[in-house]
């Protein structure tokens, strides 16, 4: 199977050195289960290859593996990501369009995602994308049943519950990458007009990852001076305005990029990378991405998932930080809910 | 200027905390001259983005500025980078069709290339990016005098030759990309071959960048045991053809991945981090990188740049390496260097 | 000079591969003007080593010069370092007894301090370290004038003071480690208890460091979430009590741990590695470290040091944040400065 | 029971937020089990602890238990270490005098060792060494059944062999850090000699670590150029002399730092995480360490421990590369083993 192997054939009459060259160590008893970090990335256009590579660079994976329908584009990334090999700490990369190959990962990231016909209906799209989802998820859970399932395709926050519903994983274990961009997003705009690092910046955005993102003000702090309350206590008037207008420039971050450059990438791999590295890393921190909302902040309705800030690990989704929202953050995460609910709605979800 | 800028206007009446959040400390003396370290991209193309993101990722500098004709590609890479500030230690990113926003950079990489046309000779091809690079090449070494030169275009070799000439910089400081890539992708499937770290393989393609190039047999060692005389020793035969094979195998790279992908980008991206890392981190590591030749291994011509095993620090090229070649070695690497001088006559340089 | 080498002689007859190995490139133009980056750590004892190990491990540095009065310490230290060489990425280490080694230092860290004399009182301690630093300091300067000075040797805030005094140096480019290291003990303490990431805690303690160091509750959030506002908002109760048993355990985790191991070394290593990163990459990050306080929080004597939570950045302190205290925290603020005070007044500063 | 627990109590009284902070997720179905990455350091003095800081400050596993029969120590330094939690990736540490905390390790890693006493002789500290051993080892495989063990403990072969014995693992699980330190100082003095980076240096010192190792001549390269059939072909004269006393002066290196700073650690800090780093994350790279030589360079005494270049993986020892030694190296390298198995059998092993 030409695209499925990582392996060179050095051809017929080959120097075969690993006779001669290496003797293997002799014991009579088997050898060690291995536990190697796996991670598989699904569709590897933009997106995927932009998580895959920056998971590599990163070295956080002992074995990646690339799935795609196509077989030449999937088998020459494998292959250009292969060639940087002397350096690079040692990765096995694999490719295929079998999702065999994915067997055994910790974490499979889900990137693939159907493209708009001219004149198609956001809806159809959609419908278009849950039929890919039924055919690509239920195979990698009976690859990888212990994995974490991470989504990313758009819409995110509809994918991620159908990504849930069929693969009958616990819902700690199915996780959106939501608004972890948006926020990042936000915190370089603040940051870059205070001149600080926006490491340094805290801020949240919440809800539907999309044009309903809700901007939690009140959780904004610089170095660790909370903002609002900052302003308030020096009497210093804000108007809502300008806020606003911060909010609406993230939001519209993703179409200006879009409208740049013709699609997102290198942001979006980052912050799938960040995910990557919380999860395996078993690293406990705080990060705004969908998960199933019941039971937090007043939402009961059953299967909804939107981003809400979540603390991961090892074992994916380890709790929900009980964040206190104004009034107004409240009413507008319940409107997010609801944009996305409506879309579920018509899906017959 | 909508495209030059990395700062974004929170608009009229904006949250303005500069003032009041921060003060200044306060002193009389003038600040202190900053050293900061700044690397510019010229052409962000998927090369050239490949390059700009891998040096984001590893943190090699202070300092990014990206070049290109398109203002809006340029831009909305740009901003696509700068949205992921929240996962990556600060560093400042530029962007601009005008070359002006590379001042002061210690190295300038330069990706641009004009496209092939169709039914456009290769000759032709390369008359247009002779042109393209007496346009770009004179102002950035006016805007960085003190700069590093490296040319990732192709053919590498002959443009590295013409930036030369175009640069007026003394040789230790315009290096080719050259052979470094070629050279670890035969250290990849040497590596994968023998179920190795391609890190504890050593072995050189040196010459063009191209078809002519030349695998230095001699230069291969696994582990610190060098395979050929490893073979001799163990009076184990290996057939001429075979080696062939994998060096031809080397050749196919990178017309292989770019029949399966369309290009090649994340090899050739990490490979150039690494000659940054080392040239600006003053490593003094030895690197197959395309330098004026003349001098060594007993080419006497003048102007010529191929790929050598070439020590790389702060100041650039420092050494080559004096790497005994095979009668055959260095027949081949003459006839590497024929071709190169070929195609500079054919453009008259 | 046994001990100011980091070269090792061969020996007469020597292999010398320097002539026949390398060929220099051959150019009439003088060599570029390197921009190495140079640390120096003055003192090689627990503290010190810690602070070199760390910056060397992370790769902060092109070149490491280490100074003590002791000869075989200084020089025992250095080869202990460079015999790591194949396990890191390449960095000059010089060792002297001679500060002319330091000579263009970006950052110099000094750690060198007395060592108290059996029923010595603390005030005829500090004399003598004010009597060193009045030897260390002015050659120090002398050596590198564009440098900036990192003061590590307790009490910290008092000798900040002095090491700036002697310096001649602007106040932005004198700091001293301060609370940084108490506030990421203030940090873990939270964190831990929360089974949180701790850089998902945001938390501070400025002033002195040391007993009257000022715990700031109302900069405590996790996740984004202000600790102290969720829980009024959430009616839940908590003793001050309870805040001020975790303000002492963080001031008794010094002698706690000088207790069981005789001295601290690790945690300091790693506060002032991470001073060094956001001082010399152009960080622009907040850290709570000592610096000349005149101007902020209503402080208006002349020549005092304490932490405050700074904005440090490649030409030193950039700015500082102007955080709201309480009025308690003021009033804290107040007395942490007036111990300060108290104790430079004794030494006639 | 205070020194083997990690977290503090905030006493009585506490600001009990994990329960109102945070909501833990709402799941049915059990936990996931977790594959978190364990290493456990027996023996805080210098040497763990060098090895311990060197690992954390690298990121390479999500656990690190210190173990030592001095509660305070221990004690002390897991505090230390834990308060550097704000500047570090998070790991979770603990302490302990019981190896009950072992439990689970990957990776356990052997230092402790008995100290000389006036006058005692060589042999009697060995069995006092054997009789440590004896008492350390089983417990430690008993609470991780799956481990890999690395001792570091001088003398390391005879007492690899010893922990092997104790152990009942199979040889493949059981490595001695041997002369990967000593081919470090090899490297570092030939890359200080010759101006170039260490890691373009290959050059291997195998047999026992100890005055009878024996430096691989013919496994010298740099930059890829295997430098005495370089110096051959050049009819460049080296002295055997001069070889000699570069051999020499690694093995004076230990004797040096020791007789000028007391003893060594940073350098066996950074071999011994290099070693984990390679285990790990199955880095299949090959260094010079202490294995079973049964089999090996025609070695067929039982039971002997030497070091060997041997590859290794997350299965520990996977192969031993096979080098092809002169007739000198050969004999010396009987001779090295001979000098072992004499220890050996005056211990009664």
């Amino acid at each position: 199977m030409k695209h499925s192997s990582s392996s060179s054939s050095l051809g017929p009459g080959g120097l075969d050195l690993t006779q001669t060259f290496f003797k293997p160590i002799n014991h009579a008893v088997p050898p060690t289960p291995t536990k190697r970090t796996k991670i598989s990335v699904i569709g590897v256009g933009n997106v995927g290859m932009a998580i895959a590579q920056t998971i590599l660079t990163q070295g956080l994976t002992d074995e990646l593996s690339l799935v795609d329908v196509n077989p030449d584009k999937v088998h020459g990334e494998m292959l250009d990501l292969q060639h940087a090999a002397a350096f690079l700490p040692r990765t096995k990369i694999y490719a295929s369009v079998d999702p065999a190959i994915t067997a055994g990962s910790d974490l499979v990231i889900v990137t693939a995602g159907a493209r708009q016909i001219a004149d198609e209906s956001r809806l159809n799209l959609l419908q278009r994308n849950v039929g890919l989802y039924s055919k690509i998820i239920p195979p990698l859970v009976n690859y990888s049943p212990d994995m974490i399932l991470l989504i990313v395709s758009n819409p995110v926050d509809v994918l991620t519950h159908v990504a849930w519903k069929l693969s009958g994983l616990p819902p700690n274990r199915v996780i959106g990458s939501g608004t972890n961009l948006d926020s990042s997003r936000f915190r370089f705009l603040i940051a870059d007009h205070l001149d600080v690092n926006a490491q340094d910046v805290q801020a949240y955005i919440v809800g539907e990852h999309g044009d309903s993102s809700v901007a939690l003000w009140s959780s904004i702090s610089v170095g660790g001076v909370p903002v609002l309350s900052f302003l308030e206590k020096q009497q210093v008037a804000y108007e809502k305005e300008t806020l606003e207008n911060i909010h609406q420039q993230v939001i519209q971050s993703a179409y200006e990029v879009i409208g740049l450059k013709g699609y997102t990438s290198w942001a979006i791999g980052y912050s799938a990378a960040s995910l990557a590295r919380a999860i395996l890393r078993n690293q406990r921190s705080i990060h705004p991405v969908s998960v199933l909302a019941k039971g937090f902040y007043g939402i009961e309705v059953e299967g909804l998932f939107l981003s809400l800030p979540a603390q991961l690990g090892r074992g994916g989704v380890v709790a929900v930080t009980n964040v206190h929202l104004t009034d107004e953050e409240e009413s507008r995460l319940r409107k997010s809910a609801e944009t996305i609910l409506q879309v579920q709605s018509q899906l017959g979800l």
